[in-house]
């Protein structure tokens, strides 16, 4: 079920506060990732279908520096096989206390077109990440390398991430509150729905703005509204 | 016991961290708000009267969505009437996992004159509240709807907040330190005595940026410094 | 055992996450300052040998405000007594519920040449010490005095900060990443070591950012890129 | 909506296992209150309705030990009026570090038929109160008096009370797990599910411990444990 | 590398503490299992080697009472297939709040003649579990059912529990401090010398009894002690 | 200032949460040790004079298992200076991921006399050290060696144990609650107080559990129990 480049489109436009509510009203409570936050302020949503990473504790003997010589390490063959246009979705334990990666990795999914990166770890070189033109989301820095702490042990399968569950192929979706993760089946109609949310939504701050209260308007319990809604969507061209 | 003008214009220009100082003076240790921070930097301190707001965990059967219609439900009410020139104070139990708050709600607040909004849980749409014109604070930015962890149950009781006592009419002031919450029939001789250390602390800065030792100059335990201070107020005319 | 010049010029270039990985090869995990960050963003690294100050929680009836009269007080007398060039180091047992320093002691600190300054506690006065001209990482800005929670006792013994060990002498190196902590004896050694190492990122990041796959380069395994490398180096004198 | 007694007798007779269960199937998820334990080992369910006491953070100036001269003082008043059958639970912000009541305390509420008593906190007098006639939960044991840190100021609200809602009425039962919260409206037809669950799980843990495998019996897909659980049901009179 | 009888029945005679040391020799600091308790105390350690079942966080629609009608749930089937002997371990991802098992399930692992369960989350029915005739470790006891916050995802892949890395085959040994983690191919060579390290232990234990100081008895670096020691062994067959 | 046989005395057979209120009412508000429990219930309060280990984070390099063939290495050290009737108390920054001590150390300080040992770390051979004949109190079981993640650096200087400041020289009480610090110069007086305190406790007890109500007994503001108190007292020749 792959992300059709409509529901993209319009998943970049919408904010993870409104599809929160549009997964809540289908009883999904704990698909937001928690406490993770972006390396720079995003002017449009991060989209993309996730590919996930899952690090396990690290343990000394296998973790040698030299471990990383090996082209089949999962942490660099994700690096490499990430699709173009997914999000890179790393399980690191909510443990930000080594890398999850850097600024040399990052890169290199840039460059491959992954649309980006989130962990529930945390990034070195995070002024780095920060500059480059990929989305990436974390918990706080931190320079430790991964192998202190974090074994990358499986590719693509599903993972917690800040306790939320994340499948393969779930539509991941990041903005400056954080990120959310949509089930797959569901990735079209709540794009569809949020779209439709967020134009009610920039109508009613319009009004809020000029002085009307919410009682009635938010939500819109008072017909009246309904009018002046439709004058401005027609207005707005949404 | 009403804030007076006098007092929330010498408040705005003294620090969390000289009003906390006072208050330890008079035994107070647990009045600063823990672990909240502005959502953008301020230029001067927010002020004013404590409007409470207590959320309880929410239950599912009591937090559908629709909850929002009625008029009278908790979260709607409070933002309608929490007065011009108070801080609201949402007691979210520090809890950010689900917002207190989002944009549309805060942006109501600052349409009706309130001074600013403190939760020690976190915001949705946080970049955009970060762009009113109004003080916000909170713990760290969330996404989903209040209702899927917050029930808002009671208006301007006795609340926590961060750990601190918050009364309704105390006296709260931010800065980019976090936010203090002075007790009210406080507020008058807080705000004097901090308006006076503040002329203090300026002069020893701008004395120690010139080369002078902090030993008997902060505090003045060498008298040989009260002249020049004095001499320094009379120039500064403070 | 003091830091030379060039050992301090050379770590000014190099990052905590290189240096992380260049004490890790040595076996060392956790010297690395768990849960600390710049007050603001830093252009090069911060360089300096250990000068340390270990805080206590505070008894109360020994922390009254008065204390600061006493010139001898460890908090007033470390600030007086770090030697220029040095890194200011407080075990505030990871509280940043009150204050480990404010403005005043930062700005007699910067005016006194000392490097930097880090606490694994919080800041008070955090906006002004980020425009000071020094670096200074904390955990988050805190307004309470420190005699709320912290008493300085001890000056210059071994402490802990942020997890990790700390001897007076070690030395200090702080980026955006955070702050990592270097045994004495192996500065020189892990400054060259990182120095050169820095050389091969910068290479590597330029090759991936041209569009070569870390595979073979990143560790560098196929040999190709090693003339390609030393050409790089020849071309940028590095 | 009072709690009948044959619902309680009920009650007394199953686990907050499985009333959790029961719970779920109506999607309820978060109605046991987490990280209390009871005092010492229960033999059979505490069962009583809520009664409920919320604490906010201690401000010095008004919980000196004179305070509890005044026979209005939320504390002692509600140990006084807190009805005999009810449980008494009360909201500490799940803050153990001061105690949310005593031994003598416990006492007064044992003789006065009280049902039982819950803390998000935890109790002085432990061991004390481990040895009364009346079942205690709490998170852990507390010395320091209530006054340091907790401030009871309302009486029978709704609480939070270790991430639970507990309105007054619901119905609390604890058992060797814990506690858990029945909305008040569900209690009897909970108490008759959980009943027949309870039959068909001890009839199981029999099964299993004779030597059958889990699956087709737990959950009964396989049809033929049907009759031989009505042959169980009868020889047992349950 | 199948666990021989002769070694577990060593490592049934030995502490964790002691193959705590004897793994720290060989350079591993992160395999015993943070914060789990047995469920009651053990007379001897539980010995056996990992079989795995690895957690993720529920998603609601996927989590409903009735996946349990599958027999091929990873849950159950997990533990149907858990081979005799074998050590149960369960990567809950440190997450308490729901159970990750109850009294059920493991009655049917002590009638398959399994060794042991472990679980960084917790048990619920932890009083019947205690009572069982198979070790138990967990955090703290958990009414709710694991479809509140866990999903089984995996069997017997690599995981980590309570922060140690656990891969299938480990030996897994249990006492009253907790749980640790062998890797496998060290199992022998670890249990031979925790044998000799216990011996010596338990004459050291007796020489404190009888009055002698720690210093150059633990270690023995006075070499008097040597011929003590083996009249020890020799008098004890040990 | 010894601590005195009669203060000893007096102190053996009062709790901590009497001592705890009779410190706040001198406006000591953080002299409990924060969750720390006793290895086994204790029938008497274990009293001391503290004699302290400092803990820091432990340095790979530093901390080799040959370090204990030092025979001056603090913690070894420590175990055989500590004095009679001392209680040794360790500050292990509240980290019980690895033991600050084991049951060989425990029962080395039992044979010499000494009164107690408390670390707010944990301790290895948990069921041993519950069995030897002195109390100890830590926060968890904990089997890795203390070299894992502590090395033991200063002897009897000030430290925090559990968030409390402790000197040494002040008078240590545990009980079935946890441990409390008596600032020493206190320690004749609160003795006393706390032994008339006591006294009254056990009288409204007594009345308590005869059906009196709280209400003008505890604190006792109706004068007319003035008299039972005195003939109780004389009763029981208190």
């Amino acid at each position: 079920m792959a992300l059709n480049q409509e529901t993209r489109d319009k998943l970049r436009q919408v904010s993870t506060a409104t599809l929160a509510t549009a997964l809540y009203k289908r009883g999904f409570r704990t698909q937001f990732i928690q406490d993770v936050t972006p390396l720079r302020p995003l002017a449009e949503s991060m989209v993309g279908e996730a590919f996930t990473l899952r690090y396990m504790p690290a343990r000394e003997d296998l973790n040698r520096l030299e471990v990383f010589r090996d082209r089949a390490h999962p942490q660099r063959k994700a690096v490499e096989e990430c699709p173009p246009g997914a999000v890179m979705v790393m399980d690191s334990r909510k443990d930000p206390r080594a890398a999850s990666a850097g600024s040399i990795l990052v890169t290199r999914l840039q460059v491959r077109g992954v649309a980006g990166v989130v962990t529930d770890g945390g990034f070195r070189d995070a002024l780095e990440i920060g500059g480059l033109n990929i989305p990436a989301f974390h918990s706080r820095p931190s320079a430790p390398t991964n192998l202190t702490l974090h074994q990358a042990i499986d590719i693509n399968v599903p993972i917690g991430c800040g306790d939320a569950p994340v499948f393969p192929g779930d539509v991941i979706v990041g903005d400056n509150d954080g990120v959310i993760v949509i089930p797959a089946h569901l990735a079209d109609e709540i794009a569809e729905e949020a779209t439709e949310m967020t134009a009610y939504e920039d109508f009613v701050t319009e009004r809020v703005q000029g002085g009307q209260s919410i009682l009635g308007l938010y939500p819109m319990t008072d017909e009246s509204n309904q009018p002046l809604f439709k004058e401005w969507r027609a207005k707005k061209r949404r």
